[in-house]
């Protein structure tokens, strides 16, 4: 079976925004094993909207679309596309109901929005939780056109509506997926070391690269959701087998979020000393609300002087060996623990460049309880994004030495 | 004149990266005055590629496609366009001989790219400075295909030589921008105290969001740059006058480089002490390469045992007025001058959240010489959005205070 989806926004073809939902829609739709054959973009325009409309039904077998559901007559998706099915709308009593219920019986606001009330009796419509534009499926016989509205929170909210209904009454099968998330390690190399099982159909295994992060997407298919749910569990313990050292977590979790839940479980407190990445570290930290709890203290000591100041690192040190050097590494590590009593120290020091030789050079350093240890980097890329790979790599190491 | 846009790659359509080559380059049309009728994405297929080309070239004037210029077999963009063009490739010395440099007269290497340097003869060879595929105007009587690489970076480069030959050649007029930046001050205060000026058609005036930054854009056309860049400045000017307070710089400039460039022309010395933004405030500041000749310290406070520790904030305040406070702001600028000895300190201290009272209440100071400033705030959004917004606007309120 074969997809398309068109968006519909002047907004679009003026380049204001960029189409997100067209990429979450074929992204969720290839999970469900629909294969998308063509993203179309169109103006506000019902000429041309009717159109692509008519295009796409003639090479696909469903076509969605976004936008162009609100209550204005400049809203004309749902309209245009009843048109092309040869259906006619009539007021759809639940959904006139609903619009009453959200806009607390005030008439006036609940007519000038009726347009949306208004359905084919073939359509089966997909309630909108988060707005007042609901999308709908329209069937004929062979072909369906699924329409969704444009704010990608609503879209998302009636599109799982549409899963719903799909996997209910379409899917010969159930569909399920899990996201491991990987830390210290590049998506070439998690590959190699994969292999195989790369290979597997059923469940599947798929590596999907993030900014500085690696993901593995597992996804199954089957009669039961407990068939699929137990065959992912045995991919999942196969992975977790060859990548113990780098899988942190699923789904949801975050790198600093099992960072901290792990500092707290051990009563850890935890210090960052940063040069090249100049508080990322400590920011990224405190993007885990819980933090407080165990981050102790931040400094930025990006200069050769406040390392000496600050952190006690020693001027003859830095004379001999720079700032970007394993030793001053070391001894930013025994001073961030002096000034700071914590329990984990982390800290970075490198040339983030533009300028200057050995940019990218970058020594890390974690040190926990006693144990002590420095690793040496060479990123490649500009300024920030040396910064971002140091910091993302400082918590991965330090992740890997808490487990 | 109508313009289309095809985008190739089937990544596109299994929705693993988002289309904003297609944005880009869409924006950059409209500033060209040309219209975007149609954006298309399709996968890695020639026959689908043919299909959609033909299309759009029966719909529109000029054709812009993006990706399959690499130097495989599946890269088939090029060989696609120049048979639906009826033209024929022989090889291209000029790109030929920018090969052998690239590839340091590497034979085999250069071999394995030669694909890249064929073009049909009526071929107008667009340069790739930022990559090995170039790409290629293919004009016909009165329609053009141009061909961009997929890289976003390598289609910025390639897109900018089509803008040279497009103004040199095709332009009946000259076209031209500028990007005003603006912090303190949101969109619609903006636009309120613009008024008309943002009805002008020629130069025109136009506010362009982005995260956390509020931009105006002046497009001007004529007969010649000079006559458009003298309107340009004319109605920069007037624009200037009204929002002196907010507009920092234009263009590619920062809010953070104009800060530090300040501090340098000044001589000043500037420190921080974080508590809710935990590192992003000192690692904004660290964006810009000359940072190190006035960033003396940053402090990561979260707790407030660290505030009290590190800033000297006074136990007796943070219990009468909370850690949230005007106080203990205060107070926090107070150690963090004891502490650094800096010229220029920067403060912030709130509720980023998600849970608690008074989520989005934040205090940030500011203090130059002896002058201080503590400037309360209540922000909307979620965690990451209200550290990003205080963050933001920490940076405006010192940008102001350094004029």
């Amino acid at each position: 079976m074969n997809a398309e989806i068109i968006a519909t926004g002047t907004e679009l073809l003026l380049g204001n925004i960029v189409n997100t939902n067209s990429q979450y829609i074929a992204q969720e739709l290839s999970l469900l094993g629909l294969g998308v054959y063509r993203i179309t973009e169109v103006g506000d325009n019902p000429k041309r909207l009717k159109q692509a409309l008519k295009e796409s039904l003639s090479r696909s077998d469903i076509v969605f679309t976004t936008g162009g559901l609100g209550p204005t007559k400049d809203d004309l998706s749902k309209e245009i596309a009843v048109d092309v099915m040869q259906m006619e709308s009539v007021l759809h009593e639940p959904t006139h109901t609903r619009l009453r219920m959200q806009f607390n019986g005030e008439e006036d606001r609940v007519q000038n929005n009726i347009k949306q009330a208004y359905f084919p009796p073939e359509a089966i419509v997909l309630n909108n939780e988060k707005g007042t534009a609901p999308g709908c499926i329209l069937p004929s016989a062979d072909k369906m056109i699924v329409l969704l509205p444009g704010p990608p929170h609503e879209m998302r909210a009636v599109f799982a509506q549409f899963v719903n209904w799909w996997e209910k009454n379409r899917a010969d099968s159930t569909i399920r997926s899990r996201v491991l998330r990987l830390a210290g390690i590049g998506e070439s190399d998690a590959a190699a070391r994969l292999g195989d099982l790369l290979d597997r159909e059923n469940p599947s295994l798929a590596p999907l690269a993030k900014p500085y992060e690696v993901t593995l997407r597992i996804t199954g298919r089957g009669k039961t959701p407990e068939e699929v749910d137990t065959a992912i569990a045995a991919l999942q313990q196969e992975v977790r087998a060859i990548l113990s050292d780098y899988v942190y977590g699923a789904d949801e979790d975050t790198l600093e979020g099992t960072i901290v839940d792990s500092l707290i479980e051990k009563d850890y407190t935890i210090a960052t000393a940063e040069s090249l990445t100049g508080g990322l570290l400590a920011a990224t930290l405190v993007n885990v609300p819980g933090v407080s709890d165990a981050l102790l203290a931040g400094f930025v000591t990006y200069s050769e002087e406040e390392k000496i100041r600050r952190l006690h690192v020693s001027r003859e040190t830095i004379a001999q060996h720079t700032a970007v050097s394993p030793q001053v590494c070391e001894e930013m590590l025994d001073g961030l623990r002096e000034i700071s009593g914590a329990d984990v120290c982390v800290v970075t020091t490198g040339y983030a460049g533009p300028e200057g030789n050995d940019v990218g050079l970058v020594y890390i350093g974690v040190m926990i309880g006693n144990e002590k240890a420095v690793i040496r980097h060479n990123f490649h890329g500009d300024r920030q994004q040396i910064r971002n790979r140091t910091t993302r790599n400082a918590l991965a190491e330090l992740w890997r030495r808490l487990r």
